[in-house]
């Protein structure tokens, strides 16, 4: 029985990435809208999907606050769906945005954040070429929300990226999906995790954290198609709602590998670690805007954290694991040396993350 | 001055589709996020946007009341979103789509809408092939919103029908565009207008006139494809938001010619009419939803009429009027013998209309 069965109503939880979501899609939603003949169809549940070579996203944004330490909703609409366009590998064409906005709204307030998603837009050297704006009644929509969708194309780097894979191993996928994990595979995360759920939940509950700790969101698909120029990526993934504890999971999943985590590389913030610790949350359960998680075959793994560590987005990033075929799920040798199964979390703990 | 800086805050009139809303498009919007080298760009406001010979297109879903005669909010935002990539002349090749759910929204009514999302696909043969839900908090949402964006591509027909064009006139444009219309050409409309208003607002303030008027929502595109086959067609483009009124200036505007309608030709269902002037609300003004404006060569308006009207989608077209250069904007020869000018509405009458 899933979700639907026991509960007639929808919850926070059927909203937030994890368990609880993925029961909803998959025993009702791929059910009548599955069937497709896309290249990645729905029902890979990947980052995005795929149909005729190219790539089309779409992520609606409900973060609260709208206005928050490193960036507002206009910036996160822009980079979430361009970093999940480019996790498969593809290079963003274009945008699409909707935008709902509550009546009475300030419109100083909405300029603002379309200053922003314009200013990220730039930084990604992508466009917003088309989209709608809707208005709710006074008490109909909690501020504004906004929809972005968008389209990619296959690169020349992606191209390389896959020939060069080819020469340790087969592999049959033309993208970056989460079911290419194979054992022995490294798994690089491109830096310190936590920072955008930490962040959001300091600006709404005031805790004080956002002194110290700041979004981490922005497009990242410019260091990603520099990635793909070394080559020897499989799988790359952007731990969002549900963190990485569900990223891995589902990587783990889809690519029916086992993955072994050591918890003294995962790069933390120590704003975000005493702001987890305080408030009783993994800081792997978190949500991240401007990081990637990425399988590469172990040949290259030294070669593609290098490149990470010369650019800016991905100074901090650290080989965190590997997948392995000695046992199914996630586990994380710990740094007292013991371990701990990570399993899907059931939702992110942190409602309206992005 | 704009409406921006005669008032700070957002009206309903700024989502209605009307020309409130492109002034705020045209004065902010376009500055910060146009620019872009698209083939069709954001710069032409046309019901979508062309890059590298792919059509993309995004639309949110707010219709009060969600069920209404005719469809839902689910069926709507899968027609709508197929309409609109079907009327620049392209075949709709997938669709994504972004719940937002607000916490506590019924299971059930979640499954029929899903359900007619599903089946509108079928009717329309496409699927959806991505998307994502979101869900905010009690009171934070009116029930549920969703954005349909899609892509689509040129089809043999839409290069035949532009090959027909030709044989009589110049005309540049790849795409049956906004501002392809030359005085001569004559304007179909493929069926009876007001419906889908009418029918929203009925349901919403029940005053009973639901008995009789169902929405027209539906997907037009078999039905589009097929009238290019036949060829001749120039522009075509669905009055929704601010109804035909507003879909003929915008035609007027950007293709510099004026638009003489014949009243007594324009298809108005009795209880449309009835509604109206009950409610004094001018029919030209509501939103249509399964109804588009087709500007044609004058040469080939009779084969476009008659293939029209084989099928069941377009059996109530007719030839409504013409573009001409003796004056600008939209004037109606009304049934009395008078003439009266058609001002482009300031917003949809009906708020929340889809």
């Amino acid at each position: 029985m899933g979700p639907m069965d026991r509960n007639d109503r929808i919850t926070m939880a059927h909203g937030a990435g994890g368990s609880v979501m993925r029961e909803l899609i998959q025993e009702f939603i791929l059910k009548e809208l599955g069937g497709s003949k896309a290249e990645v169809p729905l029902e890979a549940l990947d980052d995005a999907s795929v149909i005729d070579g190219i790539v089309l996203h779409s992520d609606s944004y409900t973060v609260k606050p709208i206005f928050f330490p490193g960036g507002n909703i206009g910036s996160l609409a822009v980079s979430g769906t361009v970093n999940d366009i480019s996790v498969v590998g593809a290079k963003p064409l274009a945008l699409a945005c909707g935008v709902i906005l509550e009546e009475g709204f300030p419109t100083e307030d909405f300029k603002r954040i379309v200053r922003s998603a314009a200013e990220t837009c730039r930084e990604a050297g992508v466009h917003i070429i088309t989209g709608d704006t809707k208005v709710m009644e006074k008490g109909s929509l909690d501020r504004i929300v906004i929809n972005t969708s968008g389209i990619g194309t296959r690169t020349e780097a992606l191209e390389h990226n896959l020939r060069v894979v080819r020469e340790y191993r087969e592999m049959e996928s033309q993208w970056l999906l989460d079911s290419n994990l194979r054992p022995g595979d490294k798994i690089i995360v491109s830096g310190t995790v936590g920072d955008h759920g930490i962040a959001i939940l300091s600006a709404r509950e005031g805790y004080g954290f956002e002194t110290e700790v700041k979004s981490d969101a922005r497009p990242l698909n410019r260091m990603i198609q520099r990635l793909l120029e070394v080559g020897g990526i499989v799988s790359m993934k952007d731990p969002t709602r549900g963190g990485l504890a569900n990223a891995l999971n589902e990587w783990s999943e889809k690519s029916g590998v086992g993955v072994l985590l050591q918890e003294e590389r995962i790069p933390v913030r120590e704003g975000v670690r005493a702001a987890c610790e305080m408030l009783g949350i993994d800081p792997l359960e978190i949500a991240n805007e401007g990081k990637v998680i990425i399988g590469v075959v172990p040949e290259l793994a030294d070669d593609v954290l290098t490149a990470l560590k010369r650019m800016e987005e991905g100074r901090d990033a650290e080989v965190i694991g590997e997948a392995t075929s000695e046992f199914g799920g996630v586990v994380m040798e710990t740094s007292p040396g013991g371990k701990r199964i990570i399993p899907p979390p059931y939702g992110d703990p942190v409602p309206r993350i992005c």
